[in-house]
């Protein structure tokens, strides 16, 4: 990535100069944090300037009885979950990038993953924000109260609209009590109406204690066994793997449930975790898909739609894919407790170009179920000529109505989302 | 309440024809839904123009698997909570005017109640809006999906925002599993720190299982138990008095966890509900309260501040209620879970102009302790001149951008929240 330059300022207030001068220049702005963005929404072109948030990455303050943390933008996911779990809370946001990830990024694209289903996306784990606007206002809105109705509640501004109202500098945010036990286990299953009956029952049965609901296609499971480094837990001639996780405080809630299950042919076979290793064997087949990406130019989607039409959506998409493509690989996994699915298609052929004919595949038959083109990685530039599929034209010129409003000049993250001018 | 005229357009369209129309005569609108707001913001004026949803108030479809609802601006609470407990599902909002209250209502305000603690507040309630803007633009939002990260989130810009910047019409709703046991229970404390470490306690054993969590000062219930028509559970003569209740799928969850309670001398003395009608008894001590303020004028409050502060708060500003006002009674009760108590002065004269004085003791020392004018109830006509005790100058200039960039002719709910010219 080549850029103008590259700034990093320690302090909202150097932050805010370098937003104001530029606001007066007219100087384009590319807003980084970890790098991880799906979307492009980090990449610069060569007139931008960078700024990135890397030297602001201090934890401000924790307080343990309101369970609240203040922190500093550039903070990793990860560096906020251990000093949550470090005062014996949780900060419930958990993705893979944890690592490199910032949480000033996380809010920008109100980040996901695999906890949404209990505990919300990013926008749920946030009381309050200091950011810089595009015009160089400092708006400091650093909330620390469960309930503040006194007028607009201008976070929303800044969450999840990518950096292209303002810079995200601070933030406070939600921790939760970590619950005492967890249990995770993997079911196979013949057919989606299975799969939904274990989602709906799970639901009604566990509450809020069913941490996490992810599916697994027949394809996406067989692919791990076959080029994964996995053991395997269950035969893999299942339609579909569930792979799901409770968190609560009752040591028996789990086991009994899955009990009812496979008594009432739910699913076809249950395999349940009985220590630490096993559980993170488990979640690897879930997370760990080197093994299949790395041997194939792949295409990589991040969808949600109601999930009563999944089942019809994937094999229509299935079908099609195949069709155009006889070589291809197609694989489907995600959070489908919360309509989200990602799924890899691997043409079979080696051309970057074809991913412009993927995209239609998977894109224009969202708009006819509802779907979204993009249900946790945001649009960045990836996915703006997509935006018209799952939002009406309104929408978005109400979208840029605000734009408008707090970046006249078109200064920060400009074309991401959408573009100002006409195309 | 007298104005121009009512109005009661039975579809979206004839309301956004009444809408375009109006702004484009510069005609001033006030939006009505059940009437029950508790800031003045559904008050007209002479001049004004009164659109009522009243008519608006169709459920227009349910999704028992999706756990979603559609529905019209003008139904009611109850009738939303009716429709899903008739569908074996629960819609977790619940205020006492449930009644009469709009959810258009409730999603303009913002609105908070009982079970905030557990599933939030009317934001959280809400997957996707349809609503007039004030220009006349019809902005359909109506999205269903549990994720949709594509574009801004507009649904924030009409939630708690008052009707300043537009009028919701239809709104999609989230409904959830209905826990299937339930369990009220009334503790007595000695101190202050006794309900701190039960509520700490109670967060980190029962999880999102906790439901509710309400405080009674010594004063509220002893006021109960000599003005209102309530059976007395437990003696008078605590200091605070806890009412909680948990609702999950365990049966023993509660009962355990209050053993501990006992044993550990978090609480002085328990009273656990044994049948409904012992459930609705302890319940009726919080929220009937006619017996204390139907006998003299009184002043009601609605704040919100940090847990922590909330003891020295309450002792200070019961001093200086007495010193101001000999024949004063002062009661405090609420959503403590949340950090947000409610407040009864009588300042023992009869004297409706002492509400501005009430108003300076109870809101100017919230500034000093981070706390809020508002904490569920709104900032209408009534707080509007206390804003700025919980929000900063640059807060409030954004907002009013953004009222300027959607209603730049001030014609919708005019003067709610804060006025746009200087006063």
């Amino acid at each position: 990535m080549r850029a103008m330059a590259l700034v990093t300022p320690e302090t909202s207030e150097e932050l805010r100069l370098i937003v104001d001068l530029c606001n007066n220049l007219g100087q384009t702005i590319i807003v980084q944090g970890g790098l991880t963005g799906a979307v492009e929404g980090q990449y610069p072109c060569l007139n931008d300037l960078v700024i990135s948030t890397e030297k602001m990455n201090k934890i401000l303050s924790t307080n343990t009885f309101e369970k609240t943390m203040v922190v500093e933008a550039g903070c990793t996911l990860e560096q906020i979950q251990q000093a949550a779990r470090d005062k014996g809370l949780l900060f419930a946001l958990d993705i893979g990038a944890r690592g490199s990830c910032t949480i000033g990024g996380n809010i920008a694209t109100n980040a996901g993953g695999m906890e949404v289903i209990r505990y919300g996306m990013m926008r749920d784990q946030v009381l309050g924000l200091e950011a810089v606007l595009a015009d160089g206002t400092l708006l400091s809105s650093l909330n620390r109260l469960q309930k503040n109705n006194a007028g607009y509640d201008l976070k929303h501004l800044l969450i999840g609209t990518e950096g292209t109202i303002g810079i995200v500098t601070k933030a406070v945010l939600k921790l939760r009590p970590q619950p005492s036990h967890q249990q995770t286990a993997l079911l196979g299953c013949e057919t989606f109406q299975q799969v939904e009956t274990i989602l709906d029952r799970a639901q009604a049965s566990l509450g809020e204690s069913l941490n996490r609901f992810e599916l697994l296609s027949r394809a996406y499971y067989q692919g791990q066994m076959s080029f994964g480094d996995h053991d395997q837990p269950m035969a893999a001639n299942f339609n579909w793997y569930v792979l799901m996780e409770y968190a609560g405080n009752q040591p028996d809630a789990m086991q009994d449930w899955l009990e009812d299950v496979l008594s009432t042919g739910m699913a076809e076979d249950i395999v349940v975790a009985s220590n630490q290793k096993q559980e993170r064997a488990l979640w690897s087949i879930r997370d760990h898909f080197e093994g299949i990406t790395s041997r194939k130019l792949f295409f990589n989607y991040d969808i949600s739609l109601p999930i009563t039409a999944m089942e019809q959506y994937l094999l229509d998409l299935e079908s099609t894919i195949k069709t155009r493509w006889p070589d291809s690989e197609f694989y489907s996994f995600g959070h489908m407790g919360d309509g989200n699915l990602h799924l890899f298609i691997m043409p079979g052929i080696d051309d970057k170009s074809l991913k412009d004919v993927a995209n239609d595949m998977v894109y224009r038959p969202l708009g006819d179920v509802g779907g979204s083109v993009s249900a946790e990685h945001g649009i960045g530039l990836e996915k703006k000529s997509w935006l018209g599929i799952c939002r009406n034209s309104t929408e978005i010129e109400v979208m840029k109505r605000l734009k408008g409003l707090f970046d006249p000049n078109h200064i920060l993250n400009p074309g991401r989302i959408f573009d100002i001018q006409p195309e």
